[in-house]
């Protein structure tokens, strides 16, 4: 029935059915399937926002000002070439199309969606809460026991994985500086990191597991606990850290013409494209985004299984032929011979990791690249179905494990959200040219409007001022050149402070910190807010609770009456006066139980009394 | 025995018997105390470090470079008037001491305690929650109901005293305004405002009650839990707009010399003293602590009601000699009518409500007043006492009323705390002058050192370009004087960019703009660590609810194999099953039932085995 129901492209559009869900394999994916439930239906508002936003770029991008201003080819801006000696001057016109597109990701609208999305993903916790609510009440999870003890101490190895966490940080962008000394955007490299990214998850998921068998935890949910932790840490630096590195730390140390900084004395410290860094993190998460859930579905969780079915098989078949004599083979192949064909059990901390690094890019990073919840989006309407076919049919039936909550995840999301809101306060203000432009219109523009920006952000640059030997060795324009300009703040070459950073640029950036100040604290006292309005508990559910607690308490009270002196040993007895009166356990024991018992004696047998409560109550 | 035990000074050294208070007072009494004595318990390890930093101050304070730099007489500052035409040139030496008392609340030291103070705040809250956690345990409180319904709309009157709350605003600077047009520093006009504030006071708190009333809410502790509220907004608005004026607004919109800044044509805008603001913000918050506490604890909770008591004595004796000849008047005097002769209860709020402002004292301004919480200690030691006798002997017994927790006051000291971190960061950054200090030292000091900062602190201006009537009218300097100087960033006279603000003026600003993000997120990052890292319930208490829970299942376990199948009607024994098996109530109700009563009926009368099973738990 769960394979038609639910396992089963074709029932996209409906609701899963969570009841058969959790009876067939427990509570504990039983609400894995209810979070990325919850989360995809909450996908859908955000992408078609993203949408518009994104529509609101392509119609708006001919009225865009700045760009309008970047392919006027009268202007005729005269670059400074990018590097020492090779390159050559360059018309900025020629960038043209890069602007316009890196527009369509980086305009009005894609602020106020940040914010939008800040908000979005506290809904999304505190909706997540009342849907976890009311899965534990209607399952009946919450007289469940919590056998944990929280560890108070952090692990002692600490020290061991920020020394990774760092050489995957320094390896990357090194890797990459290798990859492309040109400065275009070659989509290659991102591709070639993709895939080490790739690889090193897997090799990842295997150093946290090692660390954590290092620290020998207590239970097993301790254990499960710090090696999710463990590798939730690497794999998101892993997929993160790529990101990071073009949002905020590419181009920034690159120098100037004439000074261009050099590390190892070789490699320059490369720079974004002409169009800006934006337009890169927008490819890269593009890709990444796109690339890894292809790849990750097609080929890790079907191809890989598939294979490694496929070898188990071969090699049951040869050890079968070993022991051909067996007696058991000669017998009918049962359902449970079959089913351990099947793949075993891995545990939902892969599914669980997938869906959490997902997350991560569709709220870090929704500022630079709007389009992300919808790419989020259509991956999880596969991904429901092709988890739900996965468990239906390709591994063994887990062991039904009782859960009450999603646990470390839940804590994970909650840590993602609040450092989402940092990272896009500072791709709005850092990353894309809204803050500049918005200084631009109200502290320098003389008529108000953003005409002449273009030439605001550009600096100038003498040619005379070439170190012997870094000016272009052959070049097309004319050799009298004596002005090139390039894009940065800084003082021109007439100026007595030439070339030193200008008042402008610490305006400017003065005016960015200040926008991060209040997009941070907007976005947090929005989303406590919203936290704060939406009660952790729906209503309806609350007083049915109320409902039945006070249902309970009357038939025990009532029960009590009629039981109450019938029983042998008092121990047995005052046991529930311990439970019902709100008065320390054991301390009136011995005293109290005598007189008790008389009294209650009195209105024993009277089951016509309590039986008339409880009806008066069920109406 | 309260009395001597408790409500004396000469118990000030011991801990408060806790458990003698609820019993006399009931719970919702009890855990104000209970709460009053963490709050000062705590308030010792900070009030310890808070001296600490200030005796650094006064130990360093000779081998500070700036201030040594503004007591030079031979650097020879002149300084421009500081208003117009009256006021005349001064030297900056004049203003020494100042400059040495401000060092002494400004230094390194303040940065780390400021840091230290958001600490103490988030291990307040958390060891306040377990305190909290074992005071339910232990009186037994956790099977409390929660019966309030908590509102998930704002009351619609939020516009009414936003309104009010502005005109406050508005209305205490002008007021000040008014008061001190001439740039000292006078006390007077500081307790001038803390006698207006200590009056408003009292009717904020009728204009909170009102305004509630109009809402009509539920429940009574929905009532009070709103009255709470707004009365804290309003009453907190009172107390501390007047410090966050000085702190963040006096003297930021006050000009320049030459162009100073009118209001309505005749007041000046006023600026700090010569000193800075920080100082201002110290004497004030000195004043308004010390003097706050000793008018509102001697005056308001000592004298009116000793005065009430005297009148109602008055008013009562005329009332006796009228009708002389009633009965009752004859009989002699019992224990309830000399309790009646004493005050009525009027509700735990307004010492929580005095309690929590003071907290907002100490931790919203520790960053430039680091003795705040030194006499926030003095005053609770000696409140504790006096409210303690306040209870015991001053007012009838209250009711004792029951609770759990101490409700809403807990959510507004959390987001007091949460607020602290921000006001902190822009003291440090905005109020004090460690980042432009810092700035210097790194950025534009030649040699490293703080030497020549006064001179980088100081603009120029050219006295010629005093507009025509503003120049001072009568001077003790040279009437040649060219140059004179004033405490400001902008371009010299000779620059191009005459009188604009300066590139130093930027770069200072995004330092101290990068400070509040670095500071607010390192501040709550910790917070929440430390909120992780202490759990809520302490490990011992763990322990023990988990002994007795299982206990206490094995008790009932026991008791249900005894009396499974000898009650009559089967709706009372299954009531049990429903709680202690893991599936929906009612579910299995009529199916379930008669197979298990057969089983059970096999084993019962074995009480024999229970009670092994119940020996071998509590061994």
């Amino acid at each position: 029935m769960l394979h038609e129901e639910w396992a089963n492209y074709g029932a996209c559009y409906k609701y899963q059915p969570m009841d058969l869900i959790r009876k067939y394999f427990g509570e504990k994916i039983g609400l894995y399937f209810a979070w990325l439930g919850v989360y995809t239906q909450l996908l859908i508002p955000a992408s078609a926002l993203g949408v518009a936003v994104f529509l609101y770029g392509c119609l708006t991008v001919d009225t865009n000002v700045p760009s309008q201003e970047m392919c006027d080819e009268r202007l005729n801006f005269t670059m400074c070439p990018l590097c020492d000696r090779v390159c050559d001057y360059w018309q900025l016109s020629s960038i043209c199309s890069t602007a316009r597109t890196s527009y369509l990701f980086d305009n009005h609208a894609t602020v106020g969606f940040a914010i939008f999305m800040s908000l979005w993903a506290a809904v999304f916790l505190e909706h997540w809460k009342r849907r976890q609510r009311c899965l534990q009440h209607s399952w009946d999870l919450t007289g469940m026991e919590d056998d944990e003890v929280r560890k108070s101490t952090f692990p002692h190895n600490v020290i061991l994985y920020r020394i990774i966490v760092f050489a995957v940080m320094s390896m990357n962008p090194d890797h990459e500086a290798k990859a492309n000394v040109r400065v275009t955007v070659t989509t290659t490299a991102v591709i070639i990191n993709l895939l080490v990214v790739l690889v090193l998850d897997e090799i990842y998921g295997a150093i946290a597991a090692w660390i954590t068998e290092l620290e020998i935890p207590k239970t097993e949910s301790t254990f499960e606990e710090h090696v999710i932790l463990k590798a939730f840490l690497l794999k998101s630096m892993n997929a993160f850290a790529p990101v990071f590195y073009v949002a905020f730390f590419k181009g920034r140390f690159a120098g100037r013409p004439g000074d261009y900084v050099y590390v190892f004395k070789d490699f320059r410290m490369e720079e974004c494209s002409p169009g800006g860094c934006l337009i890169e993190v927008c490819i890269q998460l593009g890709i990444i985004m796109l690339g890894k859930q292809l790849i990750q579905n097609n080929v890790f969780e079907i191809a890989i299984p598939k294979l490694k079915k496929m070898y188990r098989t071969y090699k049951e078949e040869k050890d079968g032929s070993a022991d051909e004599e067996d007696k058991d083979s000669k017998r009918e192949p049962q359902r449970w011979d079959l089913d351990y064909d099947l793949e075993p059990y891995e545990g939902l901390s892969p599914e669980y990791m997938e869906m959490v690094i997902q997350y991560g890019f569709v709220t870090l990073f929704v500022a630079s690249f709007p389009l992300a919840p919808v790419f989020a989006l259509l991956n999880n309407v596969i991904e429901i179905r092709l988890d739900a076919a996965k468990f239906v049919t390709e591994i063994r039936r887990p062991d039904a494990v009782s859960a009450k909550e999603i646990g470390i995840w839940y804590n994970i999301l909650s840590g993602i959200s609040k450092f989402a809101v940092i990272t896009n306060a500072f791709v709005i203000s850092f990353t894309s040219e809204f803050i500049p432009r918005m200084v631009y219109q109200y502290l320098y523009s003389e008529t108000g409007t953003m005409h002449g920006y273009t030439n605001h952000t550009l600096a100038y640059f003498n040619t005379r001022n070439f170190k012997p030997g870094t000016a272009p060795h052959d070049t097309d324009f004319d050799r009298q050149l004596r002005i090139c300009r390039y894009k940065d703040y800084r003082d021109p070459p007439w100026s007595p402070e030439a070339y030193q950073l200008s008042k402008q640029y610490w305006s400017v950036l003065a005016a960015r910190l200040a926008f991060v100040i209040f997009f941070q604290n907007l976005a947090m006292f929005l989303s406590m807010l919203v936290a704060w309005l939406i009660p952790d508990v729906p209503r309806s559910l609350k007083e049915q609770l109320k409902r039945e607690k006070a249902l309970m308490m009357d038939l025990l009270l009532t029960e009590e009456a009629d039981k109450q002196c019938t029983q042998s040993h008092p121990l047995t007895t005052t046991n529930n006066d311990m439970k019902w009166n709100n008065t320390p356990p054991f301390q009136h024991l011995a005293s109290d139980h005598h007189s008790q018992c008389q009294a209650t004696h009195a209105i024993n047998n009277s089951s016509l009394t309590s039986q008339w409560r409880l009806n008066k109550h069920l109406q």
